[in-house]
């Protein structure tokens, strides 16, 4: 089995192309669930569901969350009552949601319910979220040093703002979700997606249990750089980083994942930074880590498949 | 001002027809919200709902229930999952249930929500609440001694399977939602709409602080029978009464309300109950109470206004 550590586009992206050459039945994915909300009385996991819309070929490549052909019926009457419609919820997107909350009411787990929407969309990967608890990311803002939740700084204000720290509340009394750290110890490769190593990776790993199921399997871990000269492809990485007083490049990438990866995969791009990297104690792969094409992201997947451990 | 205390459809095609011969901002409905219900994580409130949507004019006259014109795509998308989908719910219909829901959670009450969605549909008339608190109805099925939730007999069930117990669960400690007594206390007349005596009417009476108000007022309150010629003309009120021990007729109804009105109103069809009716210490009116037309509910409201107290 191959596990791979998820956020939202950028590792559904990977794990489309690494489908194509692998067994989808053989990966797991253990995924990002403290970007999860409740609005409108309604939980939602923006990353399980990116990951899923994308595995069954039902996502929007335009918008990068959400289903493609949607119809916005229910926002359009939300609107009109002078409801709360920053964070957009498509009507057939919004189905997922009903049915997630119905299920979790119920006293159903995350990973129960991710499983059975899964197998829904005819996903054979296995979708592990990361923790059944309830962790949450939040920012502070550098300007106001105001506390706010992750999607009010992601979608509601775009990340356009500058933030002087990350919290993820609840992270310290959470469990990994069921199979996660089997997953990972029996795992024959791990591998960190191309997503924000800050708040897609880093709440994942800031879960104790699964920070040392992953540092006990460095050997075996492949991360692939989420930025590629020097900026993020997609999203704020770029920026949280420097805010967060890290450097934004490969090397910034390979300081903070060093401890428990052995290997860093990024674009020829930044071919230069080998010996930088190498120099951390980390194996560096150079290749296209730019997924414009399921080809590219296939062929990025085989390269990080053929690393030696 | 005139208070009427509300169900669903009968009290919502009543209140249209009071709305045609009074300045809709002279009326106040207070509403059963004993059927409110949580599906999916969002609060649903049926009758206030139906209400809503009927004084508005969007309310769809074939169901009864929802919105003109909808669309089910969160409905299909839900059924395609294999989700909970014997409550339907309209897109545009959820639209209301998200703002309701969101509202609810931010901390303010029914009666504020239920007052900014009327006021988004420009109705001038006000919309009160029976309760803040949660009273929700049971029914006890007659085969089986099981204990279902109102909206499992009403929709699920479709009211087609006997009942032998009704439960209204929290009446107890609830109290009436700002402004009910009030309003009764000062109305110029308070009218029992032709609502199912049993769970529209019952759940409203139930909260003791009302029942005390209303049969202080006695006098001044006159209700309008929803059974004619022993059936009743939607819903399940005919059944249930004759299921739970009451005649199911005008006298029947007479009988429930003789102690809180003194007036009742039965339809032409009737007639002959009068001497029964009048016999149980309370005036009768007898008029065309079958409002199958705009101008038939003006009418039969003009009757009850005309009424003596």
């Amino acid at each position: 089995m191959i596990v791979t550590l998820a956020g939202g586009v950028g590792a559904a992206r990977f794990l489309k192309g690494l489908c194509l050459i692998q067994p989808p039945e053989d990966l797991i994915a253990v995924i990002n669930t403290a970007d999860d909300t409740v609005l409108h009385g309604l939980h939602i996991s923006p990353d399980i569901d990116t990951v899923t819309y994308s595995l069954a070929g039902v996502d929007n490549p335009e918008t990068g969350w959400g289903l493609i052909g949607e119809t916005w019926k229910v926002m359009e009457s939300l609107n009109s009552l002078g409801g709360v419609t920053w964070f957009q919820l498509g009507d057939k997107d919004l189905g997922t949601h009903l049915y997630r909350t119905n299920r979790l009411t119920d006293g159903d787990s995350l990973t129960t319910v991710t499983s059975e929407i899964a197998s829904q969309f005819k996903i054979k990967t296995k979708l592990l979220p990361m923790t059944n608890d309830k962790v949450s990311t939040f920012v502070t803002l550098a300007d106001s040093g105001e506390e706010i939740s992750f999607q009010e700084y992601f979608v509601k204000l775009k990340h356009s703002v500058a933030v002087s720290d990350i919290r993820f509340d609840g992270v310290k009394d959470s469990r990994p979700g069921p199979e996660v750290i089997e997953s990972i110890i029996s795992a024959e490769k791990i591998i960190i997606a191309p997503s924000n190593p800050l708040v897609s990776i880093g709440p994942i790993l800031a879960i104790s249990e699964i920070f040392s199921a992953i540092q006990s399997r460095r050997e075996s871990t492949v991360a692939i750089s989420p930025i590629v000269g020097g900026l993020a492809l997609k999203g704020p990485a770029d920026r949280l980083m420097r805010e967060l007083g890290h450097e934004p490049s490969v090397v910034g990438v390979a300081r903070l994942y060093k401890d428990f990866a052995g290997t860093l995969v990024i674009d020829n791009i930044d071919e230069s930074h080998r010996t930088a990297i190498e120099a951390l104690g980390m194996r560096c792969v150079v290749t296209d880590t730019v997924m414009s094409s399921p080809t590219i992201s296939a062929s990025l997947a085989s390269t990080v498949l053929n690393v030696e451990s």
